[in-house]
């Protein structure tokens, strides 16, 4: 079949000939496509040619249509775009602009048994910091009062008013060189936290840089989707009105963060406000404060070295009067608190006469359920990073390892050797180690107190149990022993306060029974996370559907956070509110609502009927008749109040 | 070309002769769908069947994913199945299961000059209300204790617990049951309405009846698709996990609602709420106790009438510490309130320590703009409706009117005439009627004081300026005289202060100014919605959208409120949080994160080299070849992370 022959319609089909030769042409072009070797058969029927051609368009026109559709949801051309952006748009560097401190090797020379000050009486402007692993001192922060904070506020928020016109591209740019910089200095990032905070340099890789490098990620490339307007359907009565919904940066937010991840807390408010156009001011725990004025200097340059103004991000070092300052500002807009309940309703009360909107991440007391159906090989690793990654001090942090009774005495005899196993000690020495030391000495006495209740009530401690002062600890420091206790009971403190700590709290379920899990979980003033481990997916997400908790993982752990698009919360006394994803985002921003005129020249006017002055019959004649007409159930109804409509109209 | 000759193939084309029959059959289905007279041809090309066939299923294979994706889109099923559902699953009646309250014409025959007090201090466990308009009594509500509200409240707990798992097409039922009731009886519930709050027919007609069912027609139509679940992407790390959000219901919402729209502020929120499978709890204004009463028993036999638990809706009349009470309550997991900033503040304060969030919608301060280039024929009743519609009492009611300065002489003195004929009384009365009765006597009294500053400043009364006591007002009452007031000036304290009463208060920009008028309407404490009329919709969009508002329409007063697919909300103290749309649908529900398996069998195993004990080099080498696989910017720190992975994995 020749391309020749094909355009010889003889015009018996029944499409007209002009269209015909079109058939001709399309129908020579599919076959060209499919690679048929058309010079092999002469014969051209104008019907197979009309039926190759009308199928050939139709197929293109389908996947134009697909294309297009499928770029809605999968974003192609947004992938393509910032694929582009990332290979030709290179980003500065600021490896020059950022000055590491210089970390000596910790010492102990002094060997104080206790942690020294945070505030000395004859300096009240200054906190002395130190490093936990070895109670020896890092340097000294400003303890900022309410009026600097205040002038802090102001400069942020002149330097929001250009800022929150930056182009998105441009906040990407921004992003883009801090994630260039943490790529290559996580050694030095996490040596810095270690040093701070007395974590090991993994926990730190873990939970600071891969969190962060990852929330950086998700913002490049669905940030701005999410911040884009969202169009809103129209009732029937405002068909000729367009309404969407816009996100407008709030200004400047307010974050309160804790001291468990001093890299991450500061850096994940940072992140999610700059991208969302607004100013941050991050009141940083005082117990790792030294760390984060190295941090803020690589958020203060990546901005200045794109062109923008550094005063963006402002960094508040001080305590508790510091943080109430920063709740009180005027010009803050609103507050994100992450921290323990207590604290949480002094910012709540406080932030009540300004009616200033908080956003409020609690703390949790996790539970990860393993069925008896589970493999205990398999899931060890996970209650072991559960449980004691960064010593404990996790937000979802594993606080109850509920075992099913049939696996219970196997598995706490595999853990007795692996707890035990573990080594403790000052993470930036030559000696590897796997837990540290505690942020806070204060913490252990808590620690001490809920196990020592337990122990009382009947707890069993099978490791540990008991500050860490000597034997593997050289170097002296805040240490609790990696722990493992089990029989814990609901009658024990243990079972519903939070422990915060490198604590392994086994509890028994009885008789392998879901239903009684699932109220043993529940029975917790907490609801921050979850997770389920057994054999059976669909088992594990029925048993963890019934959790009262704001996430819930299967078979996995810690994953909800690790996939930045989910948002991050809880409920009940894990607080309220959201961060990250695209609540998270939108959280940062005022929703606004709008509604413009979609056809150029159509406008409401107001009814005749329903203007001032009113005739009431008429006016309740027409307005009767409106809402029959569009909220009426049957046909008689509507077409009865046109009549209504049109006699009162 | 026969059916027999398309099939009879003789192997000459590409495709083996198996794929071959396939192939012909395929074709000859196409060529029938197309009509072609097969018959009149004979020569079967292999070839030509193979195009057709592959064109012919590819074309049925791109028209099957381009409707599934405009189903995506367009909800094209979930549209058929609702109507499908409107005209086959007919609701019950109600009519017979409420008791419609004797509305016996008002009277006055004491003629009282001041309000009768709401608690006689011989029965305080009694609310007396009475009738705005003509100070006569209605009857009594409880004025319940906090141990009633408790005992309320798990009542609601326990409907909930089994309506939680209710279907949407149930909850459906229940919407549509209540939107038939009302559609038939909206006459009772405008004069129910009347009588309780003193407004107009009209108004309760526009305000209370047209808004609650829009609401229903919304929740209908869009509530189960912004419930469903909302899948997220995943990052390159979790390929093997799906992640998405789903939305449960809370348990028991607390609402605690002004007395402007009795109708509409109780139902606004059981409906959401119902629909989102929670329980409601609604304290109602004790200046709109009366026809709670009454709207109260239309939801509860909605949902007995088809099956449910009425005690799923709770009503609770009272006081301020009724209020208190409902806060404090342990059972009651959410508060939404509509109110007084100075309240707002009590209610976050009280709900602080049991850490409860709040969604608190705070009244406004609403700006409406005239660009210098309207019509004044056009904009003039929608100012009429904006100042005046429930006699100003109104969230989003239009308190500060900016007129431009080269049309404000014209605007003032069409408006003198037009307001100065507003007629006032009873609504309920023979009389037509304008503007009604103000629900609480000591609002004359804050808006007088508001309207003598301003006179004091210098501003202008046009008509009105005081309580209406007689002439017009046959009957007595708590009436303000529908007032217009010119000259307003920062100075004042009604430029910043909610008036909440019948006042066009007219505020001139001077020079024509679009930039100085932004600064003016910004120039307040509040933020809930405003408007610009100009000729040019997009320079009334670009005036607009530099408002601190929540909401904003263009050429156009009230839309926002009527589309309930948009969030409704302000900022600053207008308050924050949203209800009404998507977003407030879900501020009912935990928004929770879920992650699981993707592909059976494939589970996530934590790699040896950050497993516990550690090695911490080949753990920070496992670690940083992570970061710089999936974080590096260039391909080239990508093929070395490989590297270090291999060694360290």
């Amino acid at each position: 079949m020749s391309c020749a022959a094909l355009s010889s319609g003889d015009g018996s089909c029944s499409p007209p000939s002009t269209l015909g030769s079109v058939h001709n042409g399309i129908a020579h072009l599919a076959l060209n496509i499919f690679s048929i070797d058309t010079s092999a058969n002469s014969s051209a029927d104008p019907a197979v040619t009309f039926v190759i051609s009308a199928l050939f368009t139709s197929t293109l026109i389908l996947l134009a249509v697909s294309l297009h559709l499928l770029n809605k949801e999968w974003h192609l051309w947004r992938d393509i775009k910032l694929t582009l952006e990332g290979i030709f748009d290179r980003v500065p560097s600021i490896e020059n602009e950022v000055i590491l401190p210089s970390l000596a090797p910790p010492t102990n020379k002094s060997n104080p048994t206790h942690p020294p000050p945070l505030i000395d009486p004859s300096s009240p402007e200054l906190l002395h910091c130190f490093s936990p692993s070895t109670l020896s001192p890092l340097g000294t922060v400003p303890n900022l009062t309410p009026s600097q904070i205040a002038s802090l506020a102001a400069r942020a928020k002149a330097a929001q008013s250009s800022w929150k016109y930056s182009t998105f591209a441009q906040r990407r740019r921004v992003l883009r060189t801090l994630q260039k910089y943490i790529v290559s200095h996580v050694d030095d990032i996490c040596r810095l936290c270690a040093c701070d905070s007395g974590k090991t340099r993994v926990d730190a890789l873990l939970g600071e840089i891969l969190t962060t490098c990852e929330k950086i990620r998700t913002l490049l490339h669905h940030g701005e989707t999410w911040l884009e307007r969202s169009p809103r359907p129209v009732n029937p009565m405002m068909v000729h009105k367009s309404a969407y919904v816009e996100y407008v940066p709030l200004g400047v937010l307010g974050i309160i963060a804790p001291w468990n991840y001093p890299f991450h807390n500061m850096l994940n408010h940072v992140l999610s406000g700059i991208f969302s156009g607004n100013a941050v001011m991050t009141k940083v725990s005082e117990h790792t404060s030294w760390s984060s004025v190295y941090f803020h200097s690589i958020c203060r340059a990546a901005l200045e070295v794109n062109g923008f103004d550094p005063e963006l991000v402002q960094l508040c070092t001080g305590g508790a009067e510091t943080g109430k300052a920063l709740v009180e500002c005027p010009n803050v807009d609103k507050i994100f608190f992450t921290g323990s309940p207590n604290v949480g309703r002094h910012v709540m009360r406080g932030a009540a006469p300004f009616l200033k909107p908080v956003v409020l991440e609690l703390g949790g007391k996790d539970a990860m359920v393993f069925c008896e159906d589970v493999k205990l090989d398999d899931v060890i690793p996970w209650a072991m990073r559960g449980c004691f990654q960064n010593c404990g001090q996790n937000c979802c942090g594993v606080e109850r390892l509920f075992v099913y009774e049939s696996i219970v005495k196997e598995f706490i005899k595999a853990m007795v050797e692996r707890v035990g196993s573990l080594r403790q000690g000052c993470p930036l020495g030559e000696r590897d180690v796997d837990c540290g030391a505690m942020v806070m000495d204060a913490q252990c006495d808590i620690i001490q107190a809920l196990v020592d209740d337990a122990v009382a009530k009947g707890a069993v401690v099978h490791c540990g149990g008991k500050r860490n002062k000597g034997g593997d600890i050289a170097e002296g420091g805040q240490f609790y022993q990696p722990t493992l206790i089990s029989g814990v009971t609901p009658a024990m403190r243990i079972w519903k306060e939070e422990v915060f700590g490198p604590i392994m709290c086994v509890i028994t379920v009885p008789n392998d029974d879901d239903e009684v899990c699932v109220q043993m979980v529940n029975d917790c003033p907490f609801g921050l996370g979850s997770s389920v481990y057994s054999a059976s997916t669909s088992r594990a997400l029925a048993i963890g559907s019934q959790f009262q908790t704001g996430m819930f993982t299967a078979n996995d752990f810690g994953v909800n956070y690790l996939i930045q698009s989910l948002p991050f919360g809880g409920v009940k006394e894990s607080g309220f509110g959201r961060f990250a994803g695209p609540e998270g985002l939108r959280a940062c921003c005022l929703e606004r609502s709008i509604v413009v005129d979609r056809i150029p020249g159509v406008r409401t006017s107001i009814p005749k009927a329903i203007d001032y002055p009113m005739d009431t019959k008429r006016g309740m004649g027409f307005g009767i008749g409106l809402v029959e007409l569009f909220y009426g159930d049957s046909i008689w109804i509507k077409l009865k109040s046109i009549v209504a409509l049109i006699r009162n109209g």
